[in-house]
């Protein structure tokens, strides 16, 4: 029997280099599946639907809200952005740890009504790190970094609501502990319910 | 730098090869030490201070519980039986992870002293190999092993108060499982405070 696959929340600083990191965990272990997002924006050139985003219209998410078939969902410029409950779940039940990448909001919206899930925060190893990934881009004014920098020492003290934080110094030895740290937390007990329920029957009926 | 270890404490049913899983982390990997207990009751043939016990007087030993220098300790049968804090905060300061074999109520004791302390309880994978492990040993009289596993079976009560389970299937493989949780367990964020802390420090600064 193939056992169920845990959901995976992953959220941290822009630059602290979550996108390597998923990358290098799906490519790495064939374990994990990426959740799709749904919009209800238009794709742009090159996006693809089901693969990029699953696409609806304002109307059908409003319907998908409604008939609670959101993990999380937000609004942003006017556009609905969210997770659908549904490709998660079958995803987990085909055994697959389902990766997910959200801010923090989205990401203790999951946790209300999905206490199963895995909550990850990356971290840089210093905040000057962070400052020089963000430069290094070269694709970002003065003023955007020092608005990211300010954002993420506001984001900062959501930290200890994640399960573990995740430290990016090296991204191939950071994704090595990252693959540990998920496949340990499936033998948390909030985990395991089933086989612990399972034992202590044996053990009353024995 | 070196880093500082993290105290596991691993409880389980009699049967569940919890000495087994020690002595195979303990030979693995260099990483880790084992916690040497105090005890007012007197060596037997063949023990040795500091490796079996620390050997106290009984008035040495309620000397060191008023005096605070214990994480846990009980009484069985006349005799004290504790954990010296001493012990353990050096060999974490040294940088090793300390192990630590003690029932629910001691766990729960050090977890109040010590909320860093990582709580690991070992499971058989059922509740039938638990009983013929005991049979198994061919030293216990049916009655005994009908007490043990209906101790068991209340002890089971206890499990979600441990951090992780730990499944005894195949010693080696739980050997590993169990060292891979154990230093996945030091990136949640109680056992990070210090690196959080300096990243947030950084952030407002810069």
């Amino acid at each position: 029997m193939k056992e169920n696959g845990i959901l995976v929340v992953v959220s941290g600083f822009a630059g602290a280099g979550k996108g390597t990191l998923m990358k290098k965990l799906l490519s790495g272990h064939d374990n994990y599946a990426l959740s799709v997002s749904a919009t209800s924006r238009s794709p742009r050139p090159g996006e693809q639907e089901g693969i990029s985003y699953f696409y609806k219209t304002k109307e059908e998410f409003e319907g998908m809200i409604e008939r609670d078939e959101l993990l999380e969902h937000a609004c942003y410029v006017g556009n609905y952005y969210g997770t659908p409950k549904k490709f998660v779940c079958d995803q987990l039940k085909a055994g697959k740890d389902v990766v997910l990448e959200i801010e923090i909001q989205g990401a203790m919206q999951i946790k209300k009504k999905f206490p199963e899930a895995l909550l990850l925060f990356v971290m840089p190893p210093s905040a000057e790190i962070l400052r020089n990934r963000l430069v290094g881009r070269g694709t970002e004014t003065a003023e955007v970094i020092a608005r990211r920098m300010k954002r993420a020492s506001e984001e900062s003290e959501g930290i200890e609501k994640y399960d573990f934080i995740v430290i990016n110094d090296d991204a191939d030895k950071c994704t090595d502990i990252m693959h540990n740290i998920i496949q340990s937390a499936k033998y948390m007990p909030l985990r395991q319910k089933e086989f612990i329920d399972k034992v202590r029957k044996e053990l009353k009926e024995l």
